[in-house]
C-alpha cells in the first residue's frame, strides 16, 4: 500500500471529487427519514455520533472508507502510538520526533503500545500522587505549617488552553477548599488581576513550560516571585515546575518539585501529561484524574479500529475532510451545549489550527491548490443561538457545525418549569438546531427563508464526567491527527510561530534603544515603534 | 444620489473589482516604507488606526471613498442617528423600526440627533442614578437592613455578551466590595455554579430581556426565585428588571425596580442602554458609566465625517469590505493584545454575525453571488500567538486580522525584566506580528517559508479606560452598520433565529409526550429524541 502521498494522488480522490458535485440534499422530501437517522450513528467510549444531518450518502461513506484505507490512516495512527517518528518533513530539517501524547494515558493495559513513554508517564504520575498526598497529610505546607490550598497555573498556549478548558469542564468535581487561578498573557494586567485575589502565603505556583524558555511564562513567573519576596516569602517554597528534563527550569534549588514532560509530546496535545494533570490533580484529586485518563485511553483504542463505522474519531475526521476538501467550507464551528465546556472550543481552536494550518506536505511540497486545516471557532449553546446563529442559518458562508451535548446535567440541580427541565430545554434546542440547519424552510417572505443543507452532526454522551471529558479530548486529538495524515501534512510542528518571535525580539531591542542593523529591513519597525510611542524617552 | 442599491450596481464597483485582481504586494522590497506607515494612519476618539499593512494603495483608497460616497454610507448613518426607519425590508413584512442605540449616549450635546430617544435614555439614567444612590446610602437594603453588595446579571445574547465583555474590560475600575456574576445559558449547571458562590441575602438579581419572554432568561429567573424562596427570602425584594415598557416583565409587584429599553434598540447594540449600564453602574459607579458613554458618543460623531481619512469607523468598515468582497476572505479575526478584552471578540462575533449574516437585500432580493458578513472570531494576544497563529502565518486560508493594543496597562503593576516591561513586551509582540503577517519571509526550507501578504491593521490607544472602551464599542457598532449599508442588507433584524425556536418548541412538546402532528415533518425529531433518550418514561 502506498503511503504518505498527496491527497490528490490517492486513487479514490477523483471519485469523491465527482460525488461532491452533487452532495446529498438534506432538504429533499423524506431526506431525514427515521431509518437514515438510526443508521447514521456511530458509538465509542461513551459517545454517540449522530451524522444523518451531514451531506453524505452510502456511496460517499464507502468512498471515505476507501480514502481511509488508501491513505493508511489507521495504520499511521497505530504507528504513531507505537513510537514512529511522525513529526518530520522528509528531505528538510525538521523536528524529527516521536508523537506520543497517547502514551500519557496508556496506563491501563497490560501491554502499552509504547512501553518506554508509558513508563515515564507512570513514574511522573507516581511522583504526582506522592506530592498530592503530602499536601493532603500536611507534610508539605507553608513556612507557618498552614495548608497550601490555592494554585496559580502559569503557562501559555498548549500549557494553558487545554488544561484550563478541562478544569472548567470538571469544576463540578472540584475538591472543597481548593482554589485554582490561571495566568497566561504577558499583559501585566492578567497577573495583576489574579494576584489581587490570592493569599500568597497559602499559594502554590505551577510554572509550566516544556522548553523552560517561554517568554510570557518566565516573565509572569518573575512577576510572581517578586510578589512573594515583597511579602517576605521564599518563592522556592511555593513554586513547582512542569518542564522538560534538563531544561533551564529543571532546578531543585528554585522549585519545590519538578514534574517532567517529554519532547515526544507537543504542547497542544499535552493536556493529559503533567502539563494538565498536576493542576487537575490538585484541584480534583488523583482519582478524578485517573478517570479522565482512562476515558482518553478508551477513545485512543477506538481510533485503532479499521472500519469507519467502528472508529468514531476517524469518521469525525473524514466527515470534516468531506466538508472542507470536497465541499469547500473554510471553517468549522464546535458548539457545545454545556456551559462547562465554554473554553473547549478555544482549546480545539489551538489544537486544530496549530496542527493543520500548514501549506507544505510531509515531503516539503506546496499542497496548493488543496486546502488544509479549517478555521475552528465556537461558543456554547444555547448562548450562541442568541448570537451568531443568524449567520449559520441565513448567511452567505456555509459553516459545518459539530454539536456536543449531554443527556444529563453535571450538578443535577434542575427544576421543571412549564413542563420541562432546563436540561430538557437545552437538549431540545440542540436537536432543533441540528434539524433546522439541515432541512431549512421555505417561506413566501424571502427574509424568512432558510436554505438548509447546512451540514452538522451531534456528539452525544450521558453526562460530562471526568471519563467522558477524557474521551472527548482524545476524540478531537485523534480527529486532528487523522485529518493531518489525510492532507499529508505534519500536524506536529509549528514553524509558523517563529518569524513573529524573531521580529518581537528585534522590536524589543529597538525599544531598548538598540541601533538599526538593517535600514531597509527595520525601518517599518522603527516607524511603528515611533507611532506606538513606546520607545523610552 | 442613488441610494439603497445593490453593491454590484454601484458605479465604482467594477473599477474596484479590477483593482482587486492585483492587490498591493506587501512583500515587495520597500513596500512598507516609513512614509507609507505614517501616511496610512487615521485617528478618532482616542484611537489610531494603522493600516499600512493592508493590501491597499492610494488608488484603492480613492475607489473606496467613491464607494462610500456613491452608496451614501455616511448619509445613511446620519439618517439612522436621526431616527429614520432603517430596520426594514422594502416590499415585505419586516420589523419597520428606527435604529437608535446611538441615542443612549447622545447625552452630552446641547442638541441630540434624535431628542425623543435621548430624552428617554436620560430619564432612565436619572432613575439609575437614584437607584445607585439609594443602594449607597442604605435606603435600599435587604430585609435585615444589610447592604446589597452582589449582583447576578441574568440575560442571554445581546443582554449578556456585550455587557459582560464591557464589565470584564473595566474590572480594573470595579468599586471595592461589589461583586458581579452572570447567568446566561439554559444549561442548569450555569446557574448552579453561580448560586453556589453567592449569599442570596445580599444579592440583587438583574433580569434583562427586552421582550420579557426570553426562554433561557425566564427559566433562570424562575430557578433563582425558587432559590430565594428556599431560603425564606422574598424574591421581589431582590429582583430588578431591564425590559421593554409594557412587556410581561414590566411588573412593580414582582420587581424592586424596572429600567426600560426601547424597540428602537437591537439587543446586540444595547450595551450602552440600561441593558448594560444598570449592571455596570452597580459594579463601577455612575461616573465611570458616564465616561464610557461619552467615549461612545465621541466615536459616533467621528462616524459622521464624510472623508475616509477623517472617519475611522468608515475606513475600518471599507477595509473590511475590500478584504471580504473584493479579495474574498471568508473570515476576520479580532485579536486584542489586552487580557481585559478577553470576551470582546465574542461580543463582536455576535454583533457582526447576527447583523450581517444575511442573504437577502433590503429589497428582499438574493444578494448572490455577492457574499455578506464574514465569520468573526478571535482570542487575546499574546495567548493566540501560542495557539492559532500558525494558521494565520502559514495556513491555506488568508485571515484578515484586526489587532487592538494599548500603550499602557490598566493596573500599572509592571516590572522591568531583562530590560523591558511586560507592557513593552506585549506591544512589541503586536507590532512584530503585524509586520510578520504583512511582509512574510523567504527560506530555503519550504516549511520555514512565510508567504506574507496577510492583510492586517492595528487599532492603538493609550490605555483601556472607560472612555476608550466606550469608543471601541461604538467603533465596531458603526463598522458593522456601515458594512451592512454597503452590502445593502438589513443589519438590524434576525429572522434567522426563528426556525430553531419554533422547532425547539415542537421538540419539547414531543418530549412532554405530545403527539406527532405531522408524520413526515416530525419523524426526524421523534427519532432524534429516541436516540437522545430524553423522552419521559
Amino acid at each position: 500500500m502506498k503511503r504518505w502521498q498527496a491527497l490528490t494522488e490517492v486513487p479514490v480522490y477523483p471519485h469523491l471529487a465527482g460525488l461532491a458535485q452533487q452532495p446529498f440534499d438534506l432538504t429533499s422530501p423524506g431526506a431525514l427519514a427515521p431509518a437514515r437517522m438510526q443508521q447514521y450513528c456511530c458509538s465509542a467510549a461513551g459517545f454517540d455520533l449522530l451524522y444523518a444531518t451531514q451531506r453524505v450518502n452510502d456511496e460517499v461513506l464507502a468512498g471515505l472508507q476507501e480514502l481511509a484505507d488508501q491513505c493508511g490512516l489507521v495504520e499511521q495512527f497505530r504507528q504513531m502510538r507505537r513510537g514512529a517518528i511522525m513529526n518530520r518533513i522528509h528531505g528538510f530539517a525538521s523536528e524529527e520526533r516521536q508523537v506520543l501524547h497517547t502514551a500519557c494515558r496508556d496506563l491501563f493495559a497490560d501491554n502499552p503500545a509504547e512501553p518506554v513513554a508509558s513508563g515515564q508517564a507512570g513514574r511522573e504520575m507516581a511522583k504526582l500522587r506522592t506530592f498530592l498526598e503530602e499536601l493532603e497529610n500536611g507534610s508539605l505546607a507553608n513556612a507557618q505549617g498552614d495548608p497550601l490550598d490555592t494554585m496559580i497555573h502559569v503557562g501559555i498556549g498548549g500549557s494553558d488552553l487545554g488544561p484550563r478548558s478541562v478544569y472548567e469542564a470538571l469544576r463540578a468535581y472540584k475538591r472543597p477548599g481548593r482554589r485554582v487561578f490561571f495566568i497566561s498573557n504577558v499583559d501585566p494586567d492578567d497577573a495583576a488581576a489574579v494576584l489581587r485575589q490570592v493569599n500568597l502565603a497559602s499559594t502554590l505556583v505551577n510554572v509550566v513550560s516544556k522548553s523552560g524558555t517561554t517568554l510570557e511564562t518566565l516573565t509572569n513567573e518573575s512577576l510572581i516571585r517578586r510578589a512573594f519576596e515583597g511579602q517576605g516569602l521564599d518563592p522556592a517554597r511555593h513554586c513547582i515546575a512542569v518542564t522538560g528534563e534538563g531544561s533551564p527550569m529543571d532546578s531543585p534549588v528554585r522549585y519545590l518539585r519538578s514534574f517532567y514532560m517529554f519532547d515526544y509530546i507537543g504542547g497542544r496535545y499535552s493536556s493529559s501529561s503533567m502539563v494538565g494533570t498536576v493542576m487537575l490533580g490538585f484541584a480534583l484529586g488523583i482519582e478524578v484524574v485517573l478517570e479522565f485518563l482512562e476515558g482518553a485511553s478508551l477513545m485512543d483504542l477506538a481510533a485503532e479500529e479499521t472500519g469507519l463505522q467502528q472508529n468514531l474519531p476517524l469518521l469525525l475526521a473524514l466527515l470534516g475532510v468531506w466538508n472542507h476538501t470536497f465541499l469547500g467550507s473554510a471553517t468549522v464551528a464546535v458548539l457545545p451545549y454545556s456551559q462547562a465546556l465554554h473554553r473547549f472550543s478555544a482549546h480545539l481552536q489551538q489544537c486544530d489550527m496549530e496542527s493543520n494550518g500548514k501549506s507544505v506536505s510531509r515531503s516539503g511540497e506546496s499542497v496548493a491548490p488543496l486546502k488544509t486545516g479549517p478555521i475552528l471557532w465556537g461558543e456554547p449553546g444555547t448562548n450562541g443561538q442568541h448570537a451568531f446563529y443568524q449567520l449559520l442559518h441565513q448567511g452567505t458562508e456555509v459553516v459545518p457545525v459539530e454539536f456536543i451535548g449531554f443527556r444529563h446535567s453535571q450538578y443535577g440541580e434542575d427544576l421543571e418549569i412549564e413542563g420541562s427541565t432546563s436540561q430538557q430545554k437545552l437538549v431540545a434546542n440542540l436537536l432543533a438546531q441540528s434539524l433546522a440547519m439541515a432541512r431549512g424552510q421555505e417561506n413566501e417572505n424571502p427574509n424568512r427563508r432558510f436554505p438548509g443543507n447546512r451540514p452538522n452532526l451531534i456528539l452525544l454522551a450521558d453526562r460530562l464526567t471526568p471519563k467522558i471529558m477524557g474521551a472527548l479530548l482524545a476524540l478531537y486529538e485523534a480527529k486532528i491527527v487523522f485529518q493531518g495524515f489525510c492532507w499529508n501534512i505534519n500536524s506536529f510542528d509549528q514553524e509558523g510561530v517563529q518569524l513573529g518571535k524573531v521580529l518581537a525580539g528585534r522590536v524589543l531591542d529597538l525599544m531598548r534603544g538598540g541601533r538599526e542593523k538593517d535600514d531597509v529591513g527595520l525601518s517599518p519597525e522603527m516607524t511603528l515603534i515611533k507611532m506606538a510611542k513606546m520607545v523610552r524617552e
